[in-house]
């Protein structure tokens, strides 16, 4: 994601960002990072054409205010028509972090889809997806709006409600934006995974904030799922006896949408009882010391960049 | 309040947290405090006979588990009927924390309101607080019933919305029981305290949990506003250009409802302009870092039990 400090906005820094990325990485991997820009209010077609000609999959648009870094957030979408134009002809995705700026924090997410409908209607070839989906009002809005609308969907939102974060004590672990929602945002949230609809598809949206970014007087916004991804995932669709959607909705369901190449390599998780760390290099992971059922299998096949994932019981 | 470790379950105990309390007042002043001890599911008609013997005032309700020290809290409300009666009978006031256990965190007041109406319709004498209202939906439902039930409204009740606890970073220090709610409940409890309405008074329901049991992954509920309660009220008045209500919200209204003698003494507010600190004793209080336009004048005429407040332009 393109929210870094500084930003991705120029098509050197996606560059950039990119060999930073592949620096990481074992020489023997096939991993290849999707090059996401931020559209910001200075965006241009140019600039679009740009990230285009260097590789970009997506870029991702923030209100302004809205979430971590995006204090240069764009005020006034409506302003980024010739912007959108330019992604729709490249056929880049359009991500957008689906909130309101100053709108009551339950509220936020619904006062942000009459645009999001608007969007669609005015780009019918631009392929948009709203991140991190959280409400009930969000599923029916991209459920009823063409094929080019998707939401992606988080870990932690098929898990928490408010009440993870405020119900109980305060849990600064599970504090996150969009904020986790109402029980009934949540279950339809879960009916959207568990009805096998393409248009719902993981987005992890993990954010390793520290102990102490977390712990204080004004703690940062993120949950860090990474460690526990796929096998609390496994778990989450084993529990509702449909491991058989677990591949889609982590893999294919967006590889189709990204108009990726097919998928060869594979990641196996095997059931395998474990206790997730308390913390991880300074940061705790979601379920941090409670036990897992699952666990990804160390032996990777690898002969292709995307993933295809199988649960084996 | 009587939700301390141990609670004030019997008037024994009751009587010794009093001179507790009493050990700690300077020699030369009339501070009086008003007992009040737990109704939990072991208390008896006589038992209420016994704490009105030792002077109680009310009595406190906590349905299980809905705040600090509730864990022994009444699972079945309908079951202390002849408690109720007991109380009714010796004319002890019967306070509610008024939250539904296991409701949705932002539904849970709203989901108590029934019980009040059934309470309020069967004890017609009894007179009943519903303590530190939150919603709209508390604020037309004490309006509505008659004149034995009222409701206490706390100052960061009058200042905080969620937003102010997970709309922008995590903010520990606003998080309380009941969670702040909508900015339309906000308002709505604004516009009770500012008719005048003498059904709606001032419940400090201050909390100073210190920092460390705040900044953490498990944080404590309440707010500490103790230090700056008059201050910071006498600014919310003077905002609303209704300083003439102060002392009817912080000392008459409740006065009248709990059947005390006339007051005598006097506090009085002075325009003075300060910060409060950022942290007092390793508790960080409300408002902290922030200045206030108002101060407690240090001398305090001292004639009585009750307190009257004027504020001095």
């Amino acid at each position: 994601m393109p929210n870094t400090t500084p930003p991705i906005v120029q098509s050197s820094e996606l560059v950039e960002y990119r060999n930073a990325i592949l620096a990481q990485v074992p020489p023997n991997s096939d991993f290849e990072p999707l090059m996401t820009f931020k559209v910001v209010a200075a965006t241009t077609p140019e600039m679009v054409a740009a990230h285009k000609k260097a590789g970009a999959t997506a870029g991702k648009l923030y209100p302004e205010g809205v979430t971590t870094n995006s204090e240069d957030g764009v005020r006034d979408l409506k302003e980024l028509y010739p912007t959108y134009e330019a992604m729709q002809k490249h056929d880049l995705v359009l991500c957008l972090h689906g909130e309101k700026p100053g709108a009551f924090c339950m509220d936020r997410e619904s006062a942000f889809l009459e645009t999001l409908g608007t969007l669609a209607r005015d780009f019918p070839s631009l392929r948009i997806v709203l991140e991190h989906a959280t409400t009930v009002d969000a599923i029916e809005m991209v459920r009823g709006l063409p094929a080019n609308v998707a939401a992606s969907i988080t870990l932690h939102h098929l898990r928490l409600t408010l009440d993870d974060v405020v119900g109980d004590k305060l849990s600064p672990h599970h504090f996150c934006k969009p904020i986790a929602k109402r029980p009934s945002d949540r279950d339809a949230l879960v009916e959207a995974v568990l009805s096998g609809n393409s248009k719902f598809f993981l987005g992890s949206d993990s954010a390793p904030h520290t102990v102490q970014s977390k712990e204080c007087d004004c703690g940062a916004a993120g949950v860090y799922t990474a460690p526990v991804l796929l096998p609390a995932l496994a778990e989450f669709f084993d529990e509702h006896g449909r491991l058989d959607l677990l591949e889609a909705f982590t893999s294919s369901h967006s590889n189709a949408f990204y108009k990726l190449s097919p998928t060869t390599s594979k990641i196996t998780l095997t059931e395998s009882d474990w206790e997730v760390p308390r913390e991880i290099d300074g940061v705790v992971p979601f379920r941090a010391g409670q036990r897992l059922g699952w666990k990804v299998a160390p032996k990777v096949e690898s002969s292709g960049t995307n993933t295809q994932l199988q649960a084996a019981k």
